[in-house]
């Protein structure tokens, strides 16, 4: 890590540290003195940006890789004003944005930014039978339980909400006693729910987790019993033609 | 994916998403003309279906596919007509059922749906025991806590119920100590449940799972490792016969 | 399964459902009907141990079976007459033990409880630390907390009872708020509880569930490696010989 | 386990078990018994200490054990007094760290300490990303929300404890609502937030613990591998040789 990529680093922790202690109430004065210290940083960034960019032969090289773009993103839109007090609020979140630029500088975590990026598709295996057990669930109880409670089963968005809801256990008795008082059968629709999704987050879950590690160390022993294969081989046939 | 199953799919995405709109508040309007369009899918897939059936040399060969079943099913079952108020529900009902045809048009969603039937008798091994438990506890819980409240534990299937709760934690202390107001040592009822079926559920879930993907490896081991064993026996054999 | 064994399983499995429906809000009528039916299995059960101890060569064989053994005490136990009405409980409890005897007569049952006897030393393992940790932050919470609610607090053995809450995370925030409202930064008990605990056991479960499924795969594959090594060793002291 | 050794454990344990008694309520006569019981077995530690540093040939022998460092701190701190009404909590918290020393003497348990010990670098690989989601997001909930509630949203360190609460799904759907109220878009804040840390969580923890169990599983069966590999390269160079 060279000594300029430490000092952004700091700057980056210190930004954090400083939006930590904003949240707390504070007086005028000091809000004053983030606002003059986020302008820092921002010009900092942008110094550091263009010194980076200088520092290839082509500019278009600064570009070809993915976390530089993500960085210049990021410093650009920290630059659009939000002076207007309707949008004050997406002032104060771009400072907590520009965080994020901590990633590009920390290998162990754009690493597993990208580990996770990888497994993406993988999980999508899990999400899209989820999303359509969901959909489907939401739909039925928008048109059996909208009656009941508008604002949990209003619409097939809300009513998806109250199936996430139930999905993590929430206060999911709740919902069903009070559907239950009219439809006395409606438990049905909640166990089988629960049931579902349960069955098809665990075994894709541990099917996919389990069978990567696992199928990736196979893949290791296999190469190797194939040399030894290979091996064998070589001695049968050298003694074929020996006798 | 040919032409004709890239139309059928488009029509079951949009069904999907006009059912999903159509449990938003719209104006009267709008609700008849989602009545036509459910008219014109179910006369689209009487058709399609037809076509299916005719493009077989014997129609019976038709019928020899679950998967065709199954939609002969739906498409056959969504003719059955609700006008009747009280079982208006019902007609919006079937309307979404229509929807799980995608499943037999999607090579990945019917695969998904094979292995979770396959795992189902594994799975059994789970639900059996774990149901054995929940029906001595709910006939216990239903004799001793049934004139503390009649609502959480008035008969067996209510009693059952509420285990149920329990077994997934939701607000279970209430329960709990509604019961110790009058029975101070009803706490080892509930730790006692709570413990047996998380470590019934728990032991059999991953040793299921890790089993059968570990077993499956082996396998493939065992199967290379004969084969070096076979090749290293025959060198033996060859030598003996050598001296 | 021989005609006896079928009978006695039909017996216990229609005990089951009578036991069931017992807990519904029944006329008088069908109590006594349940209690001469009751009389009826309970003579039925003794009849049948008389004659499985007749069959055997000396009766002591009977008790060599630890199955034996346990469905000999559960027949026992229901003779135990228990019409008091303070007891009157006891005795539909008893019914209930009666049902245990299926367990002795399908062989998948016992030998599933067999499996899960013997993961209790395995269990143990979680189980201790687990106690310990309960037992110190019990003791720490019913020192600190127990005049803020005694009915929670009051005692370690409430406490270590508020923790198994905790330990559930149900309604937690609750009890912690309420501390917390005292010794503001009593949050840091309630998360170092929550992190050691889950560490703990998230740990340990996995270790030692899948060490035992790799494990005992890991000894068959070195058994096979054994018998390889050995069979190459031969062949490289035959080729020393033939020198 | 020397007879000596055997005393200290029995010691240790008789005070555990009286600290859980002195948490109920006691007369007052009890509470003083316990107070010189205390006053016991502080000066029983102190002169087990000292004779154990008596035995080694050099005083700093003893040190250099960090279970007998980890002894020896508890018992010097055992000898502060706490006299004062204000630190009258401190005192009996004291009583509950001398329980610790157990761990010294109990092989399995400081071995089991070991292991977690050794875990913590691996953890941390879990901990640091979802510490900076706790973060990011708990600025970005204390920025938007904190007009909403500000005993839930306040300051950061306010959100962090709520979002670990959502962490758990305790009543996070209360904590929802109120902030949909507001804003009805909040549920992305939610729901984004509960499927960031779920991904991270169950991907790096899964990842880790069977990537160590198999990993070290590969290990073994690769150095066999190695070895009847080397075994059959013997074996060809010494037929080439042959020829």
């Amino acid at each position: 890590m060279t000594f300029f990529e430490k000092i952004v680093i700091s700057i980056i922790l210190t930004s954090a540290i400083i939006i930590g202690i904003s949240t707390f109430s504070l007086p005028v004065w000091t809000e004053e003195i983030l606002y003059f210290f986020d302008i820092g940083i921002t010009v900092f960034f942008i110094l550091e940006i263009t010194i980076r960019i200088k520092l290839e032969h082509r500019y278009i090289n600064f570009f070809k890789n993915g976390w530089n773009i993500f960085d210049f993103a990021i410093v650009i839109g920290s630059l659009i004003p939000f002076e207007d007090s309707q949008l004050f609020f997406l002032g104060r979140l771009l400072r907590i944005i520009k965080l994020l630029r901590i990633v590009s500088f920390m290998p162990e975590l754009s690493r597993m930014i990208y580990i996770l990026y990888n497994a993406i598709p993988k999980m999508a295996n899990i999400l899209i039978p989820l999303f359509i057990i969901f959909y489907i669930y939401g739909a039925v109880g928008s048109i059996l339980f909208s009656d009941i409670n508008r604002e949990l089963w209003g619409d097939i968005s809300l009513s998806m909400l109250t199936l996430f809801r139930i999905f993590t256990f929430e206060d999911w008795t709740d919902v069903m006693y009070e559907t239950m008082a009219v439809y006395t059968l409606s438990w049905m629709y909640y166990i089988t729910f629960i049931f579902l999704t349960s069955f098809v987050l665990i075994n894709m879950l541990i099917g996919i987790v389990v069978d990567e590690f696992i199928g990736s160390s196979e893949d290791k022993l296999n190469n190797r019993l194939d040399k030894i294969e290979g091996m064998i081989k070589d001695i049968k046939n050298r003694m074929r033609k020996d006798q």
